[in-house]
């Protein structure tokens, strides 16, 4: 690749301000006016929703419906668990007035809706035949955050919140897992992204949950991303919302609880994973428009009529396509494509006519294609498109598996944290160490992996627990 | 119809009472703890889900683009046109804190997003090329109400807002008026709703705008209900916003805007206008489940074999069909079935297998059919599902088109408004005659009619304007 792009910073220059010249300049987001809330522009919403769009029929076909809860909770209503309100309560914005009027209650604007679930489901399920209950909402949320970025960190952000309620300890954990590996795989088939995926330490676990399992990323400077989370509760929010049912043998019992969530955070996670110093790099399957045809003297008649009847072929066969008939230049043009990241270009003009061909310019590796224009050309763009995501996935896995490092020792695991990724090591499974290890290398543990006998990287005690440690966003 | 459900209160006893039990009893709904907020169960946000879909496709189709704009408004920024904020302020839920730290400024969350879409168009657009900008949000807005109802009339709701800006007023005009017509269109063809339509009085227009074109129905009590607005700003937001480009001229002008809404009401105007005292009663286009199939003694192998493969055809279909496996007795299931609103019910049982035959029964007005099974089953239902939605469609223009009276003195005006429905009469266009004339009557202005002579029904003044008066929700 050469660097063409002098509109943005180079990653080896400074790979934050990298990140946010490609969100800015390939009109993904803007800023507002209010610290930590984005804009989504057209084209980063068109990615939302492309997720959204996968997502949502994986969550029906299994069995899931999607719901509507309020946008504010009670004080008191967040109160109820414990654990849940020490994590949020410190995140919350808080509305105090309600049309001039001083409220009697503070209301807060959710901040996730496990409160609201519990106490709707605790008012409509009685018996065994009403579960399970398996819900989903799409909403935006609001963290209070002091240090945000474009997607990654906000103080708002969109995302789904699966929330399903069980007859039994099994099935909610069977829950948890599956929808830990919808994630994953969609990850994989849309994104183009590997992910690594694992159970929480007890520091790191959601408030109020049993366990969490999440998926971690890996970013092309090296850090990690948290990049989705499934929750196990057991019985906790069920016995402080008083969620019980009468099971088969007429006895009262509480009911088993899961939630899950994914956000807009993935549209970073795809930035930072995929794209280089000209620009975005967008996975065909999430790319808003997946082809774009530059005429070559748009003006030439002859040259509109074939970009068109190409354009046709395509949307015959679901092609996400557009044809860019502005009054730029052509090279104008095809940086312009490049910095929005669109996979396929496609150059037509005169001389393309006359051989009966165009070439089709590849996004990720910039390789150049000419390809005769007949009834196959379709079939060869989407098999292109395909080539594509896949190449795209195994640079991404390739450079995980370059990353994920072991360490025994902690000079060594400072020195592998300095090449970027994961870093195995054994621990005790003490906070105190794991508190240590964060302040004395920035790195966090991201999630356990297998259990295999070690010794503690920081306090030497003997050890079945191995965690994944990295520098993470 | 003979009224069988003893859950839900007749309309002629009690009509408010009536609608809540539906919501409630056809789980559409179900109360939160906060005043005015209300839960959108599966069955209610599928109901909207499929508006959704139906909208967006056609937004798309005309060339609009989805955009997020934050939840929250900088109180300052909502000051910045001042007949807007005058009508907003006072319904504005306010949040002071943010993190348990007070805020330096109050923001706002949004009641609707023209000052955010402003801001941010008047940083994006430069140029005549960048023009027009067409961008719609599907979102919730708050708005507090002291008197709230579901879906009627509540503290929060769901609703899309369209905001575009135009470098000719013409084009602007256009646009407000398309849109209000692709509202229209929608209601007809998906919700079975017809509608009056026209443009809103100078007293009862948006807050900010120069013309508000309105779509309003008529609910089965007399009572009319505003179902979507479109509005047209002309240049006010554009200097207070300053929302200018460079035209090909070179010359700084400033932009035409218009927005539309439309949101859940429609769910409650579904209800209103169709459903009777057995319970709901869904248009098939709109409805979740189009077809439920009833087995008759569904431990009898064939009969469940039968049930799966009537399932299976309606499915190639693309009808949305669900089986009825649950343990409760045939009549029990045809009666919730009822309640749900499900256009059409295909009974089953070993008496019709034998005949090679089911029944269907047609919601809307209870009729039921007997049909060969057969490969034409599905063709059959399919036009069945069609015939329902315009015996629906007719019943409620003619219910429509029986109310739409006329009145020249205050007497017949009074006469006519207690036959429910929209009065056509004269008016001056003095906002003092309209107060006086709800005040004295109940009935506001819906919209303007043609332009005729006659004498002002209130002061008597001759003037060419008339106008629909109706008792509205």
């Amino acid at each position: 690749m050469n660097k063409k792009n002098d509109a943005i910073t180079a990653r080896d220059v400074d790979f934050a301000k990298w990140y946010t010249d490609v969100c800015l300049k390939a009109e993904l987001m803007d800023y507002s006016s209010v610290k930590g809330f984005i804009i989504y522009r057209p084209y980063g919403y068109a990615i939302w929703e492309n997720i959204q769009k996968y997502l949502d029929e994986r969550f029906k076909k299994t069995g899931h419906q999607n719901v509507y809860m309020p946008l504010l909770i009670p004080e008191s209503l967040l109160k109820k668990e414990a654990d849940h309100v020490e994590g949020f309560a410190p995140e919350c914005a808080v509305v105090t007035k309600g049309g001039y009027e001083n409220l009697e209650e503070n209301l807060l604007i959710r901040p996730t809706s496990e409160t609201l679930f519990c106490e709707h489901y605790a008012k409509i399920v009685k018996s065994y035949r009403d579960l399970p209950k398996k819900y989903n909402q799409w909403c935006s949320v609001v963290r209070w955050e002091k240090t945000t970025r474009p997607f990654l960190r906000g103080s708002e952000f969109l995302w789904q919140e699966g929330h399903t309620i069980h007859a039994t300890e099994q099935e909610a954990i069977e829950e948890t897992l599956n929808m830990l590996n919808e994630y994953k795989e969609m990850a994989k088939n849309l994104l183009a992204i590997p992910m690594v995926t694992g159970k929480k330490t007890e520091k790191e676990k959601f408030a109020g949950a049993i366990d969490t399992y999440t998926m971690e990323s890996l970013m092309q400077d090296g850090k990690v991303l948290q990049s989705g989370t499934s929750h196990y509760f057991g019985q906790g929010f069920a016995k402080a919302f008083d969620m019980k049912y009468l099971d088969k043998e007429n006895q009262l019992k509480y009911v088993y609880q899961t939630s899950w969530g994914l956000s807009t955070r993935l549209i970073g996670a795809t930035i930072m994973v995929h794209s280089d110093d000209n620009g975005l790099i967008l996975p065909p399957r999430v790319a808003p428009i997946q082809v774009i045809i530059i005429p070559i003297k748009p003006e030439n008649e002859d040259v509109m009529n074939y970009a068109n009847l190409i354009k046709k072929s395509l949307e015959e066969k679901n092609i996400r396509v557009d044809i860019d008939t502005t009054l730029k230049t052509p090279g104008f043009k095809f940086s312009e494509a490049e910095m929005r990241g669109i996979p396929l270009r496609i150059e037509i003009g005169p001389k393309d006519i006359a051989n009966n061909q165009c070439v089709v310019a590849k996004r990720n590796d910039y390789q150049k294609i000419t390809i005769e224009i007949n009834d196959e050309l379709s079939t060869k763009i989407e098999s292109l498109l395909d080539d594509i995501h896949n190449e795209m996935y195994e640079k991404a896995l390739t450079n995980l598996n370059n990353h994920i490092h072991e360490a025994t020792t902690q000079e060594e695991l400072k020195d592998k944290l300095e090449q970027g990724g994961f870093v195995k090591v054994s621990w005790c499974g003490d906070v105190d160490c794991e508190n240590k290890i964060k302040e004395e290398t920035g790195a966090t543990t991201r999630c356990l992996c297998e259990n295999e006998s070690g010794n503690c990287i920081y306090c030497n005690k003997k050890t079945e627990t191995k965690v994944y440690l990295a520098k993470a966003y």
